[in-house]
């Protein structure tokens, strides 16, 4: 499978890579378990620091290992890993090894001791700064500590959660510049 | 414009137009005034009962009157709406009048003050049940307490947003649903 090229990206702009509001595979590790999960639920919450708010359902296997870690990465999937990316969600890490079963490379982490999935077009190395909505909500709040992120192609074919099996997948590109006020850009 | 035609759609299912990541419009009401705000950072939450999150900064005209009204519509626009969504984020309520200014339909709700947008393919009315992540992180937690969508088409052209002026459009669909537990659809 292709591993994407990648450098590091500015903590700050990853807006562009989790905004559009991609199905991300969620890595990570504790005392020599790890483990990957899909998930579609988050939300970018601040540029600067870099925030993530994320949905864990506490019955993942992952639930544990990020909450006891206080870690994870957040790796962007395109069109290629589609039906990887389905089966990891249709699958427990409690049963299965995630990477060795779907062939995925781990490759390690700067700042966390979750791996980076290289296969993925980004990687988003997290921390979790806030945890104290995960009881009543199982909602993770991450800082992006470091990223990485692909060099080309520019805007990645990111695959977009509809629910009942059935996908998006990123379509065109549409440049409005021309409406934007310059600070707003 | 064109308005969509549109029928009651259940709230536990609403995933089906936020999970993929659109831009959206939000719209509000108080006291005689109301607004219409472009956003981009939202996250479903919870199906039952229908929960969304939502970062909506200080900054913002619409801000105050969600603040004071406690309630809001999410209205899902499509490509046809794409310049007015990006000046909608390009200019405030302070100083214009946005649904006149867009010439944008106006819509009564149901179960909330704040009007719906016609020309938008589905509206979420929304009452707020959580506001003490506001005042920290500038995020509200939503109950969408009434939902209407439209018939056709099944997968509309929602806007997603890069940010920089650029946007994606929605794409092809991919059904992976075989890769699917029976529980998990």
């Amino acid at each position: 499978m292709k591993t994407y090229r990648k450098r590091e990206f500015p903590v700050a702009d990853i807006r562009r890579f989790l905004e559009p509001g991609p199905v991300v595979l969620v890595s990570s590790a504790y005392r020599g378990e790890r483990n990957i999960m899909t998930m579609g639920w988050h939300m970018v919450m601040e540029f600067v620091p870099s925030l993530i708010a994320c949905l864990i359902s506490s019955g993942n296997h992952s639930y544990g290992l990020i909450s006891r870690s206080k870690e994870c990465v957040i790796n962007v999937p395109t069109i290629e890993l589609a039906p990887i990316v389905a089966k990891i969600g249709n699958c427990s890490g409690a049963e299965v090894d995630k990477f060795a079963a779907f062939k995925l490379t781990a490759v390690a982490a700067e700042a966390v001791q979750a791996p980076l999935i290289a296969q993925c077009y980004a990687n988003l190395e997290c921390k979790l700064v806030d945890g104290h909505l995960r009881d009543k909500y199982n909602v993770f709040i991450f800082e992006v500590v470091k990223a990485h992120a692909a060099v080309a192609p520019k805007y990645p074919k990111t695959i977009h959660y509809y629910g009942g099996g059935m996908f998006m997948v990123a379509g065109r590109t549409l440049n409005l510049r021309r409406y934007f006020r310059p600070g707003m850009l």
